[in-house]
């Protein structure tokens, strides 16, 4: 090392020795004779005095890098600065040597500035040399680190499966490769390792885990990047609660020495209908309350043709109260419109109650009878001055949903959510199936999900109300994790398919290998993978997964520094075989046919 | 866990107890009345024993998956089996649950037999099941922890890079891959994380790693895979001494605890020349002798016109002797000629020395002079009975290699390797620049590399001879990492482009934004990596990195198990956006074009 010690190290207790340092010039304050300067390195900071006699100082600017030889000494009386760690001393400078110069920054490295997403990308090595970045990336590497002895203390395999594997005929959001040696050919990057993971039980590995790059080709929503990352896990012979009780070692290890947060254990359970049901979402904030209310059939009968219209063909009224929210402005009231029409809802029907006399007014108040609203308050748990929100729908998760995205504005417009929380939840039991467009059933989660022992053997008689053995883990309205118990009986796959309309062509074509392997003796096997971004961009308290990504993309997967994507020439498009016609097979594959990654924990 | 017990984990002192066991039927033994069962699991095996009244064991069959209940007893006197670890015990069975039925198995699993390649890939979910393979990957994840330790008792971070990055215009080598959301777009896939660790340095990370997924899209030669993994490491403020030392940290606990081999420290060094005229390699192996003598002063003035147009050329001769050599036959001597020109040599001149009066013969001896003749088996360092074989060229480096490749043949064909042993050296102070076929200048290792403390003020007064911090690390002649210090000051990499004929304009196309970001005080730094997946073969033992991969590609990267590379559809086609053209870009990115990962570590 071309240095004796870490700038941000030193202490009092070091006063006296003669030590050597290298790293950035932070700060510099140039009092004529002399020179202070703020010396970063990645242990932190320290104070260099430059005296008389050490005038190549003058030509220091912000961001050199440079080794210093001096004297640890006391500060003078009165010169300490309690903030900083190494606050007791400065280096008193006899040597230095300029490693390189910096040009004038695009960026400033300082924690106050606050700069655009696309300056701090483009210059994102200048962007980590800010203490919060920085901090991210140790944080995100602490994380694997502290996930990795959870799962080793338990005898899991760190095993690496492939990221150029098989194209998907139906992979809409496979990224595609082409391959040079076998021109007309392609490999797919895999969406996860799912199946791989899955022909590992089968391989009798029993205990896998791996920190996975996953890849997805799709429009960006918030805060989506085109590779991300999970942490990726299953295992043999369990029951749902193991691979529940290993996520659970994971999350409350990772907390505790991150966050500072012991998660109370067992984390509560809610079964998908409830937290449907309750929070209008798969994936409740429960850092506050503001529960639905179902109101279907209290409000049966009513004449208002909105809520009748819903409740008669079979379908569902509910409400969301907002505490305190008769007070908002008529501006206020109007926004609530707007905000349910940019969601795609039609509006967002409303009654207020005034705070004195909790008299109901607004639009819906005189569609509603006097017995309506007389027990309204009482039926939904609202107070004289709260608002009640309204959806009303013939689809049930369509309305409760939209109650729910309600709630969630809701707890952010009146000051309901206690940052400093953390709330932890499984969402369990979620359903096998739902109804496709033209009337058949396509699989909630994917089709290798096992029924739950209720379903198991009937699944077929009400495929709508049938549960899977499928989870998700929840953190302040963030699902960082899910996965399920797979299906390892080749009956009950068969009527799976059977149910989702797939024969056993199809299901050969589209998940051929893995069929293949589920005749040799798969054992029963679940897994989970947790979208490792997210959980780290929730541990840094960061709003989004870029913050913990050390080079992330910006919307439409653009990379400011690099400049990627970019045109290819034609030459690279001859060579790496673009254009060419696929040649017949030399070594025909017969009867394994199917996507590479089919299917995935959905995080 | 639907067992109670890991079936390997059971002993003698277990006796009466009752467990749940589950894995895999091994071997199946039909005494009539009694059934014998080797159960597996990942732990290993226990023998299970049906007695009356257990029937339903007569219909298991190798490889279904059952869970056991029954009682742990000692084995009848004398029905111990010593080799297995539960061998004192055997399970006396109450309760049979078939978990899932195998088919006939299209590959035994039985480590006893030797299956093909394609049969096991294809099936490797079986093969996974033996013993070897599953050893191999424990051993990998293994490696993994154990490196991982090193590195983060020492402060390094542990950081992912980006994977879709930027295609390089040169980048024969790299994967490309179409960007649906920016049609006519492209990213490619990394060779190496190169770029991405050094911008981590100027970024202030000072300490990164990870075990980094590569891809090279070239033809495979022997063992390679399109998709491969290193260990990659970087580290600002340091020396070549202190990635040696870091490297050499990593390698002691590798093989100290997977191998059982305590690595004598310091790893001897050698340097690049050295290596070159003593073993006609750069990836020397150590576990013998049979060093190359120069024989060009030794035979000058020699009339024998292969040698002597050699040497009056400038250029040289050498040998290398086989011990024992002289006893070969006729047509083992002709195999060599056969070998030397699948190689690409004219042939390989020899003499034998009789065995009793240590004459020599052969062709080459008749074109030499008496003198020459005499003093020959002193020269070489031979004795009766050896052969001595000659590669004469005016071009040092190609008779060199010659000679070395024949020194490894002769260690294989006269059994001196000692299959037990490891031999670890760094080579060292290989040279900055070669010779390209145009006469101009290319560096060998990348044009990053720094020149070392005495070349880096005067490497254009003789560019074949500067030398490098650059270094690899070899074992038993495998190349297991490489890596080297890194130029940090802009005047050293302005000389190195100008030797090299890269003007400023071409070097800020191709290298651009890692120059950009060179411009504000990058520290010095350097780094290694290791060629992962041959790190955990030579540990493993095994002959091909093939053996250390959960889903390796055979040649030509096809995949025996999915299939994989494929056609694809042309609606796949259409929506990746494979034939658009390219629009301007909505955001143009001057000044920093170039390549994502014009260099790499050369594992």
């Amino acid at each position: 090392m071309i240095r004796t010690h870490d700038a941000g190290s030193l202490r009092a207790t070091d006063a006296g020795s003669t030590v050597t340092l290298a790293g950035w010039v932070a700060r510099r304050r140039d009092h004529g004779g002399v020179i202070f300067v703020d010396l970063r390195d990645a242990s932190g900071v320290v104070q260099v005095v430059f005296r008389e006699g050490m005038d190549s100082a003058h030509a220091l600017r912000n961001e050199f890098c440079v080794r210093v030889t001096g004297e640890v000494t006391r500060r003078p009386e009165g010169n300490d600065n309690p903030e900083l760690p190494t606050g007791q001393i400065e280096v008193t400078a006899s040597e230095l040597v300029v490693l390189s110069e910096a040009a004038p920054l695009p960026l400033p490295v300082d924690d106050q500035v606050e700069a655009g997403d696309d300056i701090r990308l483009r210059y994102r090595y200048l962007d980590l040399r800010r203490s919060g970045p920085a901090k991210a990336m140790r944080l995100r590497s602490r994380a694997n680190q502290i996930a990795r002895k959870v799962l080793h203390e338990r005898d899991f395999l760190e095993i690496e499966t492939p990221t150029l594997t098989r194209s998907t005929p139906e992979g809409a959001r496979d990224f595609l490769v082409p391959v040079r040696l076998q021109p007309g050919s392609w490999y797919a990057l895999p969406q996860s390792p799912q199946l791989f993971k899955q022909l590992l039980m089968v391989g009798g590995m029993e205990r896998y885990y791996q920190i996975a790059r996953c890849y997805r080709d799709e429009d960006f929503r918030a805060d989506r990047q085109p590779e991300f990352t999970q942490l990726d896990i299953e295992m043999s012979f369990v029951t749902e609660d193991d691979v529940i009780g290993l996520g659970e070692e994971i999350v409350t290890a990772l907390w505790s020495e991150l966050a500072g947060h012991d998660i109370p254990r067992p984390i509560p359970r809610i079964t998908w209908h409830d937290a449907m049901a309750r929070y209008g979402s798969d994936k409740p904030d429960l850092r506050y309350g503001v529960e639905l209310t179902e109101l279907t059939d209290y409000l049966r009968g009513t004449e208002f043709r909105v809520f009748a219209s819903a409740i008669d063909a079979g379908g569902y009224v509910g409400a969301v109260v907002m505490p305190g929210g008769a007070g908002q402005s008529r501006k206020e009231l109007d926004g609530w419109q707007d905000w349910a029409k940019a969601r795609g809802a039609r509006g967002l029907a409303y009654v207020v109650l005034d705070a004195t006399s909790g008299e109901a007014r607004g639009p819906v108040a005189k569609n509603l009878s006097a017995a309506h609203l007389a027990g309204l308050a009482d039926a939904v748990g609202a107070k004289p001055g709260d608002a009640v929100f309204f959806a009303a729908s013939t689809n049930t998760r369509e309305a409760q949903e939209l109650l729910g995205a309600a709630r969630v504005e809701i707890a952010k417009r009146a000051g309901l959510v206690d940052e400093s929380a953390w709330a932890f939840c499984w969402v369990v039991d979620a359903p096998m199936f739902e109804r496709t467009d033209e009337g058949g059933w396509t699989a909630v989660h994917h089709p290798f999900t096992s029924p739950n022992a209720d379903w198991v053997d009937r699944f077929e008689e009400a495929p709508d109300r049938a549960l899977a053995y499928a989870y998700d883990i929840v953190c302040n309205g963030n699902e960082i994790g899910g996965g399920s118990v797979r299906i390892h009986r080749g009956d009950v796959q068969k009527r799976v398919f059977d149910l989702l309309g797939i024969t056993p062509e199809e299901a050969q074509d589209k998940f051929g290998f893995l069929l293949d392997a589920f005749k040799y003796g798969p054992p029963p096997h679940g897994g989970i993978a947790f979208g490792w971004d997210r959980v780290c961009m929730l541990l840094a308290g960061a709003d989004s997964i870029r913050e913990v990504i050390a080079f992330p993309k910006t919307r439409g997967g653009y990379d400011p520094l690099t400049g990627a994507p970019t045109p290819i020439t034609a030459q690279q498009r001859t060579e790496a075989g673009i254009d060419a016609k696929p040649k017949p097979a030399a070594v025909p594959h017969t009867g394994t046919a199917g996507p590479a990654a089919p299917v995935a924990d959905p995080v």
